[in-house]
């Protein structure tokens, strides 16, 4: 699972750390009278540490970290697995460069595994095989054993039969296209990655009569349409090769399936599986485009819109539905014989800490996952090698005595997250309190680097340069996204637990090629050689990566007063309400709905935030007591808290924020609003215009109980 | 509403104040180069101040605080009630003894009034009116024009007509017993107070086709069997007078029912009326004995069971249904005409501040509901009386510059508390997070005085005396209730909020009367007159209360480490333990439900306080930094939201604590796990087995990340 981001940022904006330090260390005392503690509580960030940890961050130890995290496969709950398990451990417990105590925690979680000893099968005919068992070989890595077959993780089991269309990308809107002219009842559909999530695929498609779903990666969407092995794709270049197949999780939603909202522990109470909801419903098997292309440019019916054509050299036909009269396959039907089995596993948390000296408990949690699909090289291993730098790093500092983070550090190195983000989404559950009243921020270092992208000068120029906004205070800044989907592991820390969340990545340059990310992805090309060869080579990305987490790391976790800028979230705020008036007022009026005690909600924010931020530049922090700074800090950090609603959604698994949860609606504001005002838009049903009313009840009260967390206290 | 408590407490147990407090005053350092607040946040709770607060403390003024606040009658957003807010305001914003800030919020909100033009009433045969429009006056004060109709607040208006049966409590197993012989189809219940909840008896009733039903107060459970009003009921006693009536909301949920989790601010959505769940689904109205007396003696049929007789001297016979043969109403049916309306209406609740020093953002809440059904000098003046006073003494110290309390007091004078807690719970809707992340404890003193019982010697060992238990680490101490149900505002800030919450009032001798509650309860005769000749004449108890609320605000408030006891927890926890094991443990094996995820919680729950508590008395607070003392503050401050799961029971509106919720079950024990072995118990089916299953594990992750709460912080 992952979602495109340069840098993705819920909650406060953490981009003006360099404005906001430096301004409040406080006058220390140096008199005996004074008590002890007076100096180290009123330490703030070291400077000069945060060049000597930029310093002796090494490109080449990431590449050691990566080639030893990639050696074999390690898809969740694998041999390979917990192999990365004992080799986390030895490093966060290395007696000169581990961390203050390192742990493993296990939840027994609901998996899907294709069957090894009977193969997934897409027939033609009965003769023709489309799917094979592994990829084509062209590094020894790929015949590795435990490359696991691709497939379609949650698909049932089952076998389907029928004559092939082909729908696109999976949307609603494709298959309701389709069903205009033909009729899909037994038809089995080919779809292309992008458009629509994997396991929505299936799931728009069964109402339609539909009864099996392949999907695969266009060269188009992948490729920048390149197609042959022979001098146009990996081990060529970056791109992937025609038998690579993307594998994935089709569950849509995160955490462990049979415990919602518990942790998944031995005797923990399980749904009966029946009752799981947003699976596929039918059988659905990933292909590479090496079987697709013969599937499509067979198929008769008329040619599909052009906007449905990708990169292969035919016209997409739709299917009769089958192949066209004149095919080699002739009237024939597809065959899939589906065997994936669903099992309960034990999966592993790596879990490391750094205690904090002033404020053991506040705590900047750090994380990423360690299962991949097959070697992982990039997805997660290239945040994981990150991972395990910063904290070599660190950790040498501590076991040195040279520093201790004023608060505490959390490393997580999640497992079974390409299930659906499973190991985190536990954690949150199994350890909700503690988190939420302690949590300052959520970092998330995913995939590392995407791709090449040389900088030219300072990560910040780049920034500005590539990926930037104009704000109405400060004028042309980098931008900061919002972490509104569920792409990795930040979703439990920032839609269930409302913790200030980033996600951060060094990406490539959209503008040179416009693959869907990075080719390999997913499959079993995505391995170090690839990395080494075409994503990173000299990990001096890698490095920048490293530098960047940690500095913002060391930031939160050592200065005296946070930084996070409230009046930057009054301007997110400002720009939604906008888009909410601008689209909803006047239809709201029509049925008697106000938008006032939205516009006050966020009026009162922006007063609140700018009174906030007079109160912290008039302190003088330095004759400050220290709960007045832990108040102020108080602030900031619960901020996002305030925004969650457990009632809010009840439709969206564990989706509690109200500013940032995933919306349908293509408009960049309140997402509840805006689903509702679409769904009441298109039924004109009242209890559907009460539901756009009773959301912006909720985000209205949010905004306002937001704002008051952020006046003067009492 | 009201739920008899001699002291209630959610929560941590406050009762070691005494033994906590003293132990950890930092030592203050005296020389000029320590930070100027070292000596202000080192500063511990002034025992001498203490003192003072309960000498300043006067019975006389609190006399005068009731006669001014029930010079008329003040059932919410009357006229009465504005003035109550004016006098409120008016004492709180004193320059000489008000508050730092005073001010009104009001919510738009849901309540049921009778139609002052067309009076309900209950008519037998057409000719005899049950139902007066007022009690019989004695005093002027039952004359007054503002003296609101007996009625079923919520009870819907309409027109029933049909047999009479008596049906003791309306309790379900009361119309089952009835079911048995009787054809209940078109009757109209009589049923007295107790034993269901007021909503509870005309819910039960319905489904067995009663249309209608009459509730009263029976002399046997509130006057000692008492009748007359010639000498032994007021004004010749406590006693009620026959034609007394206990109004009452008949509402079973807290809060607005139509802005459900929302505030209700005039533009909050609000849920279709005929969405509301646990009303009164037929007419219902209560009468006083006076009447019930001519109805039930004059019954036909059976004589009804020995249990279900009261204080008449008559058989309670069944009904035939309706009256016997030979009856002066022979075959009559009982008519009843309820003309109820419901209304959108204005209420308020004052809120007052005295803000804190040190830790203004730590907030000790102390609270009154304002409203009454007639003039309610006990309920709920003799709190407000009670709560004026403890503001005028604290009030003139802080106007002086004498005290100022190291965290901040609020203090709220609720509206609409006897339609459901209204006032209360919207403002825990509308304040939810900053509530929930400040808040230290919540003080309820509504009713504060509800009878004569001398005090022969301290409260402790009055307390000791009369309300005990045996600890298995104290031996005989004096008792601490659990705030399980809505009895008063405290439910929103335990239940919905997970503030530890306590419940003040000062109760009478259970060996001299079998009243159920003081009789004058919700009637027009609990005026100044009955409180000053007949529950506290002199005021004293009302000052005993003063004293020892305002004790308890006041290390609240001051108290450099709070003063909860988390191994008293442990306590309730382990005794919770043990009757879920006795209770359950047989039968949930046999279903292949383990508890030892319940038992492994509650022991990690005992060691993490056992180590919490070592840790503390183990400190030298004297040379700790201030952060360690929050750090440990907000562990214990904490605590009570760590037993928050929002999904824990969809079927109880707003209730979210695991351990304290309301439950069915007898059995003192985890209500959700309780109830729902309960239900399996009885249905046998697997789905219900299942959610005992999910109860078990819900309450055991509770306790378990409440432990984790505890723990060394990392």
């Amino acid at each position: 699972m992952k979602k495109l981001l340069l840098f993705g940022l819920g909650g406060c904006a953490l981009f003006t750390v360099g404005i906001l330090i430096g301004h409040f260390a406080i006058q220390q005392s140096d008199t005996d009278t004074s008590p002890v503690w007076v100096p180290e509580i009123s330490q703030d960030v070291d400077e000069s540490f945060i060049e000597k940890f930029i310093a002796e961050v090494d490109n080449m130890e990431i590449e050691r970290n990566l080639k030893e995290l990639t050696k074999v496969p390690h898809m969740a709950t694998t041999k390979g697995d917990e192999e990365t398990v004992q080799y986390v451990l030895k490093r966060w417990q290395d007696p000169t460069s581990g961390l203050d105590q390192a742990w493993r925690e296990e939840y027994l979680v609901h998996l899907s595994f294709p069957d090894k000893n009977q193969k997934n099968s897409v027939k033609v005919d009965a003769t023709l095989l489309l799917v094979t068992e592994r990829e084509k070989n062209y590094t020894s890595d790929q015949n590795d054993p435990e490359v696991v077959q691709p497939y379609a993780a949650y698909s049932p089991a089952g076998h389907a039969k029928g004559k092939l269309i082909y729908a696109n990308q999976g949307k609603t809107s494709d298959y309701e296209h389709l069903n205009n002219t033909l009729n899909l009842t037994g038809t089995i559909a080919i779809v292309r990655y992008g458009g629509a999530g994997r396991g929505a695929k299936a799931i728009n498609a069964a109402p339609f009569g539909v009864i099996g779903v392949l999907v695969y990666t266009d060269p188009g969407d992948i490729n920048d349409g390149l197609m042959s092995d022979l001098n146009e794709t990996y081990p060529h270049s970056w791109y992937l090769p025609p038998s690579g197949v993307e594998r994935g999780s089709y569950n849509s939603q995160f955490g462990d399936l049979l415990t919602p909202y518990l942790a998944a522990k031995q005797d923990t109470y399980r749904i009966p599986k029946e009752t799981i909801t947003g699976l596929p419903p039918i059988p659905t098997q990933p292909i590479g485009f090496e079987d697709a292309f013969k599937l499509i440019c067979e198929l008769g019916g008329e040619p599909s819109p052009e906007s449905w054509h990708g990169g292969f050299n035919c016209t997409y036909n739709v299917g009769g539905p089958g192949f066209r009269a004149s095919s080699i396959f002739n009237n024939s039907d597809v065959k899939m014989d589906i065997y994936n089995k669903e099992e309960l596993k034990n999966s592993s948390n790596v879990m490391g800490v750094i205690r904090g000296s002033v404020e053991p408990d506040r705590y900047v949690i750090y994380g990423n996952h360690r299962d991949s699909w097959v070697h992982g090289a990039i997805d997660p291993s290239s945040g994981t090698a990150v991972m395990l730098e910063i904290t070599r790093v660190l950790g040498k500092m501590v076991k040195e005595g040279k520093w201790r983070p004023r608060r505490s550090i959390i490393f997580g190195s999640w497992g079974a997250e390409e299930f659906g983000l499973i190991g985190s989404a536990e954690y949150t559950e199994e350890y909700y309190t503690k988190l939420f009243e302690r949590s300052v921020a959520y970092i998330n270092v995913d995939i590392s680097v995407f791709g090449r992208y040389a900088f030219h000068s300072s990560v910040y120029d780049n920034w500005l340069q590539y990926f930037n906004r104009s704000s109405p205070t400060y004028g042309l800044i980098p931008n900061v996204g919002h972490l509104t989907g569920a792409g990795s592991d930040y979703a439990a820390f920032i839609h269930f637990l409302g913790i200030t969340s980033m996600d951060i990545s060094y990406t490539y340059d959209r503008s040179k090629t416009k693959a869907r990310i990075y080719p390999a992805y997913h499959t079993a090309y995505d391995t170090f050689d690839y990395a080494s060869k075409f994503i990173d080579p000299g990990f001096t990305s890698h490095q920048t990566v490293a530098r960047t987490a940690g500095n913002v790391l060391l930031r939160l976790a050592d200065s005296l007063l946070l930084p996070f800028n409230c009046s930057d979230y009054a301007e997110s705020l400002e720009q939604y309400l906008q888009v909410a008036l601008d689209n909803f007022q006047e239809e709201l009026s029509k049925h008697g709905i106000s938008m006032d005690p939205l516009k006050s909600a966020v009026l009162k924010f922006r007063l609140a935030a700018t009174n906030l931020d007079r109160v912290i530049h008039q302190s003088d922090f330095a004759k400050e007591t220290p709960y007045k700074i832990r108040r102020i800090n108080d602030q900031l950090m619960l901020l996002d808290r305030a925004f969650l609603d457990p009632m809010a959604f009840p439709d969206k698994y564990a989706y509690r924020h109200v500013i940032w949860a995933s919306r349908s609606s293509g408009l960049a504001t309140f997402p509840g609003l805006a689903d509702a005002f679409e769904g009441a838009k298109n039924s004109g049903l009242k209890q559907d215009w009460s539901k756009a009313h009773k959301h912006l009840s909720i985000v209205a009260q949010a905004i306002a109980g937001a704002a008051s967390t952020l006046e003067e206290v009492i």
